[in-house]
């Protein structure tokens, strides 16, 4: 069993830099914070003995060794920056967990066959740098160390530059580094865990996610004189589209999301009827070929929009990740683990993105939720139980020691 | 007939006072260009004999003697401050109509009876300092001077300093000035007279309107991991209500008008359930009743929606005008002159509202309405016709003798 209290203790250790004043955390990726951040879980990780490489893209790895060497390490990680209105533990519960692992193992005197890693992964939020999971995409290839480095912030700093400046810039090409199986613990990000009562989610799966800008263009006019019948009213044929978007999640239950989060209207007016409505559409499912139709639905419907309104509507498809189910291995040594301990369990299917989707492109992958409270991150306000951070490092350490020693 | 060169000529010579690449004017009130076009239009009312009084709102009111001064003044008018984006006709037209007017009494040396005035009022636009229709709601008593004087602009500047500043602040007690009859012409600011081809609209009234505020409140969440059952989606359910807005107004023909111009979404985020979302609602319609109706509906839909739902809905109703209907003698004068004149007219309910709204508190009072181009005004792209202005301008110079020689 590992050491809650000591878990814990790190965790609100880590939590101190960047700490805001509503309790929570901003750190974002590769600022003066976040190397305080890093430099504090390394020294963390070299006190455990654990020995450190780091990336061209600044991925950390800390290793503890394992009786055979030769073996693939199993890995865990998760990422250690947050939101600008981030929480204490969405990431960095999972970095922190891993380093608790080592920590146990090493007070227990347990040797493992397999080298045992604990990963913090490069810009997983997105906040400062777009994409979101950079450090792992770079990793297992999705995107090029070029494109990565040449990302920039709003200043026009690029990753390239912050990542020299606050010196974990490494030396290892991203992806020359063997896993034999990783693990990521983290906060479920939503209310299902809380909802049924439950302390730990297996996670079979992550959604897959179509997002699209949609443009609904009219013709701005004065509300008074324009009559009813001559109007081109962007915003209310957009609002008819918006309403379809959570229709057609609600038409493929359980795992079936729809969601308009942004929208911006020209030109904003009380008394003027909108010319232009721009807003985002973000679909998922766990169900590659679901995810399919529901795109095909929203595309029906804006066509027979145009068609029955007259007005233009384009939809641009801008990001498209497709479902990831996790390795049978890695969900059934997360489940035997969670038997073995006695912890109160269900599926749960993750619908945020994780850097153990990009992980799972190279090895056997799975996670592991805990609940957090009212299923609340990106928020200052993000919070979870000391027991139930706890009783997930202990399934942590159980499923990594089914794979390390075996 | 008045001469509609003439017209034109003073039209283009006004609005290269802050004329703007695309064509438009920007002269927002009691600005160093509004100073401008202050001294140009009473430059040339002194050129044409007449006399200027200013009141202590800034109002500007340029005298043609009768041959009875006893006689209360036959006035016309409207405003020369613009929107931000604003163009060459709107208030300008009518102010310089009246001009025209007297131009041409003095051509033909006709006199009349009663004086004749030619007014213009102290931000109608409402853009730089609110309250709308400033000067003439001051005139008229509907709110103080007090008021009007500690409105500010975004920087902070008040209308009793800006008016000192550009030589605008004058003696005369605001409504201390009789009128006998008020007419205004202005562009119809709607489709409605170049969609039926009709060269004048004569208007038996304004129409009413409700502005309002409406916040809907749920709960900010993620759009991955929060299935759609437990979702308090702000936005979901505004926008049942913006439909609304418009299923109201379509319920009361023709003069129903419901509209939504301006929303903002909180966090408007990609990837986050909308957790707030406020707008507005303007409802018109020219009868009173009616627009209570429709105020009724809207309530009570809301209260619906907020059982419905369970999210926190609240509606502030912000402004409210009372329809407008203008004083048959006037209406009756204008259709007189266009019978007379031979020109293609119909009726046309003004849906916007103007300084003659609060000229009719004191005063008989009409409106002359002339098409513009697809309706369009509160645009740098707003435009007119020169034979459409000429019109307009001969039915008010033949509506104002009727009322000022009898
Ligand atoms: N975990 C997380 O918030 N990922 C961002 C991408 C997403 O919206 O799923
Ligand atoms: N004429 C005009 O645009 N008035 C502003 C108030 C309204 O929306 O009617």
């Amino acid at each position: 069993r590992i050491n809650g209290e000591r878990l814990w203790a790190a965790l609100m250790e880590l939590a101190q830099i960047g700490a805001t004043a509503k309790g929570g955390v901003k750190r974002l990726a590769l600022t003066d914070l976040d190397k305080q951040g890093r430099d504090l879980v390394v020294g963390w990780g070299r006190e455990a003995g654990m020995s450190i490489t780091i990336d061209q893209i600044g991925n950390v790895f800390m290793r503890r060794d394992g009786t055979d060497n030769t073996l693939p390490p199993v890995m865990t990680g998760s990422h250690i920056d947050t939101q600008p209105t981030g929480g204490k533990f969405d990431g960095n519960y999972g970095v922190l967990a891993g380093l608790e692992v080592v920590r146990t193992l090493n007070d227990l005197h347990i040797k493992t066959r397999a080298p045992i890693e604990v990963a913090f992964w490069t810009n997983e939020e997105g906040s400062r740098f777009v994409p979101v999971m950079m450090g792992s995409g770079v990793f297992c290839g999705a995107f090029s160390l070029e494109t990565a480095y040449a990302a920039k912030d709003t200043e026009g700093k690029t990753v390239g530059e912050e990542l020299a400046r606050i010196g974990y810039k490494g030396e290892q090409v991203p992806g020359d580094h063997p896993i034999g199986a990783y693990f990521e613990t983290h906060i479920e990000q939503g209310p299902v865990l809380e909802d049924a009562d439950k302390v730990i989610g297996v996670v079979p799966a992550v959604m897959g996610l179509s997002w699209y800008d949609c443009v609904v263009t009219g013709m701005e006019a004065h509300a008074g004189p324009t009559p009813m019948g001559l109007r081109k009213d962007a915003l209310q044929v957009a609002t008819t589209i918006m309403q379809e978007v959570v229709a057609i999640a609600n038409r493929y239950p359980p795992y079936g999301r729809g969601t308009v989060g942004m929208v911006q209207v020209f030109p904003n007016s009380r008394n003027v009827i909108p010319g232009e409505v721009t807003f985002s559409i973000d679909l998922r499912n766990v169900n590659d070929e679901l995810l399919n139709t529901m795109h095909g639905e929203i595309t029906a419907f804006i066509d027979a929009t145009r068609d029955r309104t007259g007005l233009g509507i384009s939809l641009e498809r801008v990001s498209y990740y497709p479902p990831c189910p996790f390795h049978p291995d890695c969900v059934g040594a997360v489940r035997n683990a969670t038997e073995k301990l006695g912890y109160s369990v269900m599926d749960v299917v993750s619908g945020a993105g994780h850097d153990a989707i990009y992980a799972a492109r190279l090895a056997p992958a799975g996670m592991i939720f805990v609940p957090c409270k009212d299923g609340i991150s990106h928020n200052e306000i993000e919070d979870a139980k000391p027991e139930h951070l706890e009783a997930g490092c202990n399934v942590l350490l159980h499923a990594m020691l089914e794979r390390a020693v075996a």
